[in-house]
């Protein structure tokens, strides 16, 4: 079982604070969007007398409520097919735990949510990965990259978009190309939705979208990015497939129930005007705008214009990733200031990839943004391992 | 993946309740006790901006508030051993997945909490039952009935006092033959005390109050029924055994972050004064003493008289309590009222056991569960296969 490569840093950035340095975090998902009031207050004013188990679905009022919030992004479900969990995390578990069997190989794009492997490990799943490339900004591999690893042990595939970590925004053609691939060699489609509403691009295409899927999407989905509630540990497990649906209750029902508070929370949300994601959506666009910007301008550095999420890739002139977001934290600062960065290493399962990149979390506001910029500039001049890329690459691709 | 046998029945109390039947709730361990109103308070009043994800192992505060909780029932652990786990459920899963290989084996003495089979399902890992009886108030099993099952494969033994389904409270020798044999076979003791301050007879025994067995305890702890708050789904994975603390820790960042809100919850109720638990344990122990004797003065009926929890195991003069329950449900009601139960067959593992027991836990008010004995009365009269119990057990014996 794999640390996971985004806290691994946390005792140098722990030290480095210790020593006075302010620290810009820019390795991790935590947004510092404010978390809307109303749905905070919906939790205060609940009346509750004993805060009891849900039904282990979750609560039905709340799954009806939800039903109506995928209408508003084009997902047609009933609450009969929704699921509530415990953050997409569990939602990711019960997929695994109940469409493969252990031994059984689930085929993941990478870069990927390192927190697959941990997931994995726990169902005794294999991980198969298939390399996405920073020159097309991550876009899906090519189908014969796929057929190439599919073998009678693969039963599903994991696709994520907006992406974490690339922010890459799947188009309609990549959707339907994995629809093809799926059915033709009847894998399941687990589809990491955790940033729907955070598409700057375009539209985000939901696997719900794909007709003729039924049997084969599972939708990972989570409140936790949307309305700025990570703590909250609220997601939902969604399927049209009954017999899926009805084997992942069965874990659901071992474990209870999802978080009750929670659930409160994430009935208000549906509430919020669909102007809500207004805001946020275009604060992260000013910082996504900014911080690509800021990155391309720096000698050496390749970053391609995310399409959705609040993530960034980017390529930078150093020897090791790891080593360089290690050594900004115990080595370098900045008039009393560094960042911290996700090396990508972490999120790729082929050994020796990403060691030229890290991953950028743009959850700063655009002063703090700008001035971890100014870190990672006067870093990239400092740092002893720094090297010389050679390759040219179009700094303006749009992706 | 078994379904849930607490929760299989739910569809014909549903269909009894369309019908106009009042159905007693004698099934399922959800206290009607009232959670603390200050520990919701705390939650009201908690002045949050972003709902942020917590470290992965819980808030520190909230952890360092859990060691003061643990020295007031002479448990003594720092806030390092500490991992804050969404609710019970996620500790028990936690053990399964630090401890133990797919294909190992667990030792559980029968009849046990049911859901440990689904997490065992998850992991990959077989739960080896060993019998205990209901003429010996489910003692453990003699340690014999230990050494006849372990095999290489046996990883570890589960144990939880007072216990569920049975209400047995486990001596102080019963917990020291558990070390013997623990220490004898190099196994971790998981000790499941979700019950703990519900206890009669004397007190709980807590695994960790065993000298000598720092490498080997893991205590699996929730707050749902300490201060009724099944909902909040807060447990803590506790052990002094560091490479299984740092092996669980891995599995916690996978999922990030346990409740957020529940955290709030839980701190806040560490500040409950202890004489807070005087009050339901006495109601608990009422409602026990109404039960054991109710069901004592039934023809054919033995209960032994559980020393904690609030569940209590009957013998029934029935050919088979899964039909029975169904049939209380089904076809039978009494001034339009009936009980639903749990069967025993579902607790037990070797199959064919317990098709003569019922569990009923006391978590309704001293006048309804008066009420629900005379509904069980009624039926254990009109039932068309009840039967003749031959042997005769002394009914006033306390265990």
């Amino acid at each position: 079982m794999p640390p996971s490569p985004i806290r691994k840093l946390v005792p140098y950035a722990e030290s480095a604070k210790k020593k006075g340095i302010k620290v810009f975090h820019l390795n991790i998902g935590q947004p510092d969007i404010e978390t809307p009031p109303s749905i905070l207050d919906a939790v205060r004013n609940a009346d509750i007398r004993v805060l009891e188990y849900s039904h282990s679905a979750g609560n039905e009022s709340y799954r009806r409520k939800l039903v109506q919030y995928y209408k508003t992004v084009g997902i047609d479900v009933t609450h009969e097919q929704i699921l509530v969990t415990t953050g997409g995390s569990e939602a990711i578990m019960f997929g695994f735990f109940t469409c493969l069997n252990p031994g059984d190989e689930v085929i993941i794009p990478e870069p990927f949510y390192a927190n697959y492997n941990g997931f994995a490990v726990a169902a005794g799943i294999k991980v198969i990965p298939i390399t996405s490339t920073i020159d097309t900004g991550f876009a899906l591999p090519a189908m014969m990259e796929f057929e190439k690893v599919i073998t009678p042990k693969t039963k599903a595939i994991i696709v994520c978009s907006p992406n974490n970590p690339t922010g890459y925004l799947y188009s309609r053609q990549e959707m339907e190309d994995l629809k093809t691939i799926c059915l033709k060699h009847d894998l399941y489609l687990f589809s990491d939705e955790a940033y729907r509403e955070f598409s700057y691009s375009g539209k985000s295409i939901s696997a719900m979208h794909l007709d003729g899927m039924e049997e084969h999407v599972i939708l990972m989905d989570t409140v936790s990015k949307r309305y700025s509630a990570c703590g909250a540990r609220l997601g939902a497990f969604v399927t049209k497939n009954k017999k899926v649906y009805d084997a992942a209750m069965k874990f659901a029902q071992a474990r209870l129930s999802p978080p009750g508070l929670a659930q409160i929370l994430g009935e208000a949300a549906i509430d919020l005007p669909s102007s809500y994601f207004d805001e946020p959506k275009a604060e992260y666009l000013s910082r996504r705008d900014l911080l690509v910007k800021r990155l391309n301008a720096m000698p050496g550095v390749f970053c391609p214009k995310p399409g959705g999420a609040f993530y960034a890739m980017a390529q930078l002139p150093i020897d090791d990733s790891d080593k360089f977001c290690q050594w900004l934290l115990e080595s370098f600062s900045y008039i009393k200031r560094t960042v911290m960065l996700a090396p990508a290493t972490g999120f790729y399962g082929t050994p020796g990839l990403g060691k030229k990149e890290v991953r950028l979390a743009y959850v700063l506001n655009l002063n703090d943004l700008n001035d971890a910029m100014d870190c990672l500039e006067k870093a990239l001049q400092e740092y002893p391992g720094k090297i010389q890329i050679k390759t040219a690459i179009n700094e303006n691709a749009t992706v």
